[in-house]
This record gives C-alpha cells, sequence and structure tokens, in this order.
C-alpha cells in the first residue's frame, strides 16, 4: 500500500486524460468543470488501495475508481439544485454557473459516463461492478430523500439518522472498496469484509463531521464551524440532546433550532453549551469511537498479512484523527 | 410474432407485479405514478417483437423490456421538468404534482432502477444489455442537449436537425429491438441489422409527427394539431420551407416564428401555406418515406424467414400508416 497522496497523483494524472470534452459542449463542459473543482478524491483512492491491498496493480483499478468519482460527483451536481447551494469547493455550482437544466442534464449524463467505464473489465467483472454500483447508487437515493423527508419531521429516530448517514454517504466508501476487492479478483469473503470496513468507517467520519461541525477547530476544520447548528440541521449531537435533555433544555434547544438570527453567534454558543450539559457531545464521541472500532475488527477477519491489516488501521486511525 | 396487443398485455401484467412501492415512499411513489399513466408501451412491445422474431420466448425478454420502458419514463420525468410542461398524458407531470426536487431524485432512481432489471441475466448477456443501454442513454442526453441549444439558433441546418431527432427519439427504439435481439443470442449481424431497422423507422416516425403535427388529423392525431407551429419549434418542415422560400416568403416565416399572437389559427393557416408552397411539406413525406424504405431494406439482409421478415415490414407500414 502507498500513501494516500500516491493515488491522488495516479488519480490526478488518469483524470488529466479524460476525454470528456465532447459535443454538444453544454452537456460535457458541465461534467468537465465540476471535476476541474478537484477534491481530496478520497473515494477513487480508496478503490485503488484497496486493489493493492489484495494484490494488484492500482492502475487496474483505475476505471473502476473513476465511476466512483464521476458518481459522487453526478450526486454533488443534483444535490446542489436541491440544496440550491450557491458554491462548491470555493467555487460556482453547475447549476448556478449554467442553469438548473443543464445540471439536471450533464448529471444525468455523468451518472451514464460512470457506468460506461465498468466496460473496460471483462463480463464477469464488469456485472460484479455494475451490480454494486447500481445497489449502491441507489441507496445514496435513498439517503439523500431520507434527509429531504427528516427536514420536515421532528420525531426522527437514532437508527433513522444512522441510517440515512450510513445510506447517503457511508454505502459509496463501502463500495469504493469493495470494487478495488472485486478488481483484484479476491474471495467474496474478502470483499464483503472490506466493504463492511469502508462502510463503518464511513459512519465513524460522517459521525466525526457532525462532531467537528460544532466542536472542531475553525483554523483546520474545511467548512464553517456551526454550519449545522445556523441551518438547524437535526445532526446525531442534536437529536441525543433532544433524548438526553430534561423537559426545560429540550424546550430551549427546540427554541434555538426553530429561529435564525442574523448573529448567529449567541445561538451556536448556547446549543454547544447544550450538547455538552445534556452529554450529547461525549456519546457522539464515543459512538464515532464504536463505529471506528467496529471497523477496525473487520480487519481481523480478513485474509490478508498483518502488515496490510496494520496499513489498513494506520490509513483509518490517520483518517479519523482529524483535529477536534 | 404477435399483434402488438398481446406484447402490450404482457407487459401490463409484468407492470402490475412491479414491487417498486419502496420506503422513502416520497422517492419511489413518483415512479409507480409515471408508470400507472400508462401509455402505449411502444418501446417495450419492440423488445419483445425482437426477442420473438430471433426466435426466444418474449418473457424473456421482459427484464430487458422493462429496462427501457423505465429509462424512457426517466428521460419525460427530467425532460418535464426542462420544458417547464404541466402535463403528461392528461395528468400531472411528476415536478408538478411533488416538486422539482422530488422530480430529479426520483428520476435519477429510476435510470438506476432500469440499470438493475439488467441483472436478471448472465455475466455476458448482462454486460451486451448495459453497454448498449448506457450508448444509448447517453445519445439520448446528447440529442436532448442538442434540442435545448437549437433553440436559441437561428444556423441549424437539416442534417443537424436529422441528428438531433436521431438520438433524442431513434437510437432508444433501435436500441430496444437490438435487446431482444442480445436476449435471443442471435447473430452480431441480426442484432445490427434490427438495430438498423428500429433506428429508421424510428426516424421515418419521428418526421412523420413533425408532418402530422400541421397536417394531422385533429380528430385522430394524439396532440394539439399546430402545436409545433405554436410553440415556434423549428421542426423539419420549417428548415426545409426557410431552405426552399425565395426571399420574401422566408422573412414572412421567420417572422410568423418570432410571434406568439393569443389567437393562433391566423398564423398557423398561414405557416401551413407556406410549408404547402414552398414545397416543404411535399420532401417531408419524402423523407418519411425515405427512411421507411431504409428500414425495410435492412430486413432483406437479416438472416430469418421470409415470412418474419413480412411481419416486421407489417408492423412497420402499420405504425407508419397513422392519419395524415
Amino acid at each position: 500500500m502507498h500513501p494516500v497522496s500516491y493515488y491522488q497523483t495516479l488519480i490526478a494524472e488518469y483524470f488529466s486524460k479524460l476525454s470528456i470534452e465532447k459535443e454538444p459542449r453544454n452537456l460535457y463542459d458541465p461534467i468537465v468543470y465540476i471535476l476541474s473543482l478537484g477534491g481530496k478524491r478520497m473515494r477513487p483512492v480508496l478503490t485503488l488501495m484497496a486493489a493493492e491491498i489484495f494484490d494488484t496493480d492500482a492502475n487496474q483499478a483505475m476505471a473502476a475508481a473513476t465511476a466512483v468519482e464521476l458518481f459522487h460527483n453526478f450526486s454533488l451536481i443534483h444535490d446542489d439544485i436541491m440544496d440550491d447551494a450557491p458554491l462548491r469547493r470555493g467555487n460556482e455550482t453547475v447549476h448556478e454557473k449554467w442553469d438548473i437544466n443543464t445540471g439536471i442534464l450533464s448529471g444525468d449524463a455523468m451518472l451514464i459516463l460512470a457506468y460506461q467505464y465498468f466496460e473496460q473489465y471483462e463480463p464477469r467483472i464488469f456485472s460484479a461492478l455494475a451490480r454494486l454500483f447500481s445497489k449502491t447508487a441507489l441507496e445514496v437515493c435513498e439517503g439523500q430523500q431520507w434527509d429531504v423527508d427528516f427536514e420536515q419531521r421532528d420525531d426522527v429516530t437514532i437508527p433513522e439518522y444512522l441510517k440515512m448517514i450510513e445510506y447517503k454517504t457511508a454505502v459509496l466508501v463501502g463500495a469504493a472498496m469493495k470494487m478495488g476487492a472485486i478488481v483484484a479478483e479476491t474471495t467474496v469473503e474478502n470483499a464483503d469484509l472490506i466493504y463492511d470496513f469502508g462502510l463503518n468507517l464511513g459512519i465513524a467520519f460522517q459521525l466525526q463531521d457532525d462532531y467537528l461541525d460544532a466542536f472542531g477547530n475553525p483554523l483546520t476544520f474545511g467548512k464553517q464551524v456551526g454550519g449545522d447548528i445556523i441551518e438547524n440541521k437535526k445532526t446525531y449531537l442534536y437529536l441525543k440532546a433532544l433524548e438526553f435533555a430534561n423537559a426545560g433544555t429540550k424546550a430551549e434547544l427546540q427554541h434555538l433550532f426553530s429561529i435564525q438570527p442574523v448573529d448567529n453567534s449567541d445561538k451556536i454558543a448556547s446549543v454547544k453549551t447544550i450538547f455538552i450539559e445534556t452529554g450529547a457531545a461525549k456519546v457522539t464521541q464515543e459512538a464515532i469511537a464504536m463505529y471506528t472500532l467496529k471497523a477496525f475488527e473487520t480487519l481481523e477477519k480478513m485474509n490478508i498479512s498483518e502488515a496490510k491489516k496494520q496499513e489498513l488501521k494506520d490509513f483509518g486511525e490517520n483518517l479519523m484523527k482529524r483535529q477536534v
């Protein structure tokens, strides 16, 4: 296994040679544009990494890795329309730079393009990859729909919330790794285990994102700290705080999550205090640790060398060591 | 080969048993809804028909036929958003009944579901079907984009227009038939020939749609006669009329296609007169006949019985015999 930056370089080189600039330009230019905005390319990195874990050259998994990244960016284009988001990675979103119709159609084309990258594999591998991809893509749509539905609901439970982040985010992490395993033609058991590794790490990562959104260091956390609180987003922290709070605190929290003041600093401070005092912050950290541990436990059962298990564990620990 | 109504009944029975009513309901209900609006199911009929032409039970091609119909309806949902269309088959469009975000996401899910129907075939067939499907789906997106682009352009050529209708409409007709051939595991030659048969028939059908929009019998033509003229749509008739008209008539036609009067009857009458007097109506009929003939010529080369060739020809003639 190589360092993450090695895979990122491989991906950047491969992406620089993708020939997506085709006619009609209004269909393909937005695809080239969103891919040019970069990002950490974590999902395709995981595909390449998994291939190497199972003794296969990373380049052999590059087409599958590309499909994963195309799918991820397709979902960003359509999600940004649904969220009416003006910015993506500090640049205009596709529907802002062009228009909503262009965002819809270019997104559609991008989803189809993703499937086409599997065509570089022989029918048996192609079929296995496309099956996993369809299952995962549909789950991501379901997760997005749950997320939308939850905005209108006041009775979202913790299991429902966990299911939502699993579908919306974590399944793609698991699938990205499993695709590397499929290309490497490892055993079904190994492929399923690396999926579970990715899935649980993905859940841990998303919960950590919830946590850092409130308690992260503004200097090192990529997004605006307190963003979820400003948007009244029902995160794990919020749901746990509601569960643990007494009647008075619960009413206060619900009030705070019903207002949208011009200056949010008091609101953010009050909510964070509630998150800490109810114990919600602590159980969120415990949940993050639990899912991370669950990921590491799947490694035990995997039929690979101890050295490789350690490499995957190091990778996971490094990923979860983001500044709190 | 059976009559069209036989395949339609098979499809209706199969569709009545599709279990798409899943959670989250806001994702899947719109899919169930648009499928419930019916339609003639021509594309899946063609898939089943092609399977039987190549000596395979229609039911074996049902999953592929379903994928084709799901894709078609996915494209209707997204196109209706882009066209801001209030009605589809006399009922509210998905984005009207729900909202635009629901239309986007349910459409996405429907495209993915379409791919999943190929999973019922073994890897070799799966791979061939999914490849053809992706190529076709991307062409349909390109055709839709050309159509959108053409609205803003005054220099659309006849070859460009033909390419647009080929991609937007005809490739899916060809692919629907070829999928039946793939499931039947006929020769590559036969599969390619039935694709060409469907493609050319699809182009003829679309040109006939342009023609009937202006000259169809209001009592038998499904849509509003003159609809394209009211919308200033640059159809084959319009482009040919511009090509053939003298300077004065050309200016008049361009003027007529720049206005949107409250009462369109005079405008429609004037445009139709120009379509006839320039010879545009006649060459459109000739083009329809030419593409129909081209479709029938591919039958000559096909390695099937003469009786089956005649059945396909009868089907094509019947399809093109719509009231003018």
